[in-house]
């Protein structure tokens, strides 16, 4: 946690706030802080700056905050997701709020086990959560939005034509594809796979709606290191 | 399991070999595998080609072997990474195996906790098994050498020197520095920090040594994004 995330709830003054909860729990064990001290603070979807502990008890903390400056810019993509397993999919949600993603859609995919879909992880404050933890690594206010689409075949032939408009439209994807590109200057829609990959109906259906494969080499990475990989590649 | 990994003692002739252990379990429960089927193959340090399943029994299975093609290419790359928390430490050697860093070094640094360094998962039988991990992830089959540095000034004075010698020398620090560089056709030696990054010593050492500072934006990211994000970056 590089950055306390403050919500509107937690302010008892304009300038004051009262935390609890973990995040207490993180400032008293990992932080170590004493009254007096500084830590870096953000307001969920608002301004970030500095907050002054006035009081660090058992059971709460007080801190005066000043919030002076704005959050980092977000990358301009929308990062299109087969839906990865569980435990893979909560790193990835982390790993996306942290490099500054705003629209992350987790897309249906023939190799995306039913399962996965039924998962408590995919649940709003399940999702959230994950989300919380990457803005607060990044140090980021501003929650990524996620977008649930169980049905490939709809969302790809009736929205993402829409959403690909105006953007570089790509397809991350092992094979006999163009290199990844670098350090683009326009807004991307990236579509990344599932383990296996897209299956060539897919590539097939992605393509036609504006979306061109491009490739990182011949290594099979991980979702979450394709993830980190691409974004930094391409911004 | 993108890659079924054979050791020299699997090989029952010269192009016959016989798998049990874990690797019996991913052919029979995730490849669901029959017999006659084919699967990637390769063997650790060597050549990389098909097996063609000929028996698949509950205890073990036997497939015959073509090893034709190389292994892909390592990046030109010596990481330094100040050692991360046990749990990091298993993915960052899953993710440092799978990219194709070729020399790995784990070293000390002032926000290392001591106890990090007395972890099982640092012990060479338990290290390997996290670079096979990466490996038959990213299909290779060279292991990366891992070096272990419990003392950062011995090191980086006396050691570093050598290993940044006709290399760019880099640490990815967040900071006021220049941007990480793009597709570099040179060979790097690379120093990621610990969480809470390296002290100011510790760069004005590392610099010393002849290693510069570069960053990634303003954003703070886990050791693990961290190095596949420069990685994709830097080549």
């Amino acid at each position: 946690m590089n950055l306390l995330l403050l919500e509107a709830a937690d302010f008892v003054a304009a300038d004051r706030v009262v935390v609890r909860d973990r995040r207490l729990t993180h400032i008293q064990e990992v932080h170590r802080a004493e009254a007096g001290e500084s830590l870096r603070v953000g307001l969920l979807g608002g301004g970030m700056g500095v907050g002054r502990l006035v009081r660090l008890e058992q059971a709460e903390a007080e801190l005066t905050v000043e919030l002076t400056q704005a959050p980092p810019a977000k990358l301009p993509i929308t990062l299109l997701l087969a839906l990865p397993r569980p435990k893979m999919l909560r790193r990835v949600l982390q790993t996306a709020a942290s490099m500054g993603v705003p629209r992350l859609v987790l897309l249906n995919s023939y190799r995306v086990e039913k399962s996965f879909w039924q998962t408590p992880f995919l649940e709003p404050h399940a999702v959230r959560e994950q989300l919380l933890l990457g803005l607060e690594q990044a140090r980021d206010t501003v929650l990524p939005e996620v977008i649930l689409e169980k049905r490939f075949k709809p969302f790809v032939e009736d929205r993402l034509p829409q959403l690909v408009k105006g953007t570089r439209g790509l397809i991350g994807h092992p094979g006999d594809y163009p290199a990844c590109p670098r350090a683009l200057d326009e807004p991307v829609t990236l579509a990344i796979g599932p383990e296996g990959g897209w299956i060539p109906y897919e590539i097939e259906k992605l393509t036609a709606a504006g979306l061109q494969p491009v490739q990182l080499g011949e290594r099979i990475l991980r979702v979450e290191t394709a993830v980190s990989a691409l974004l930094a590649r391409l911004f």
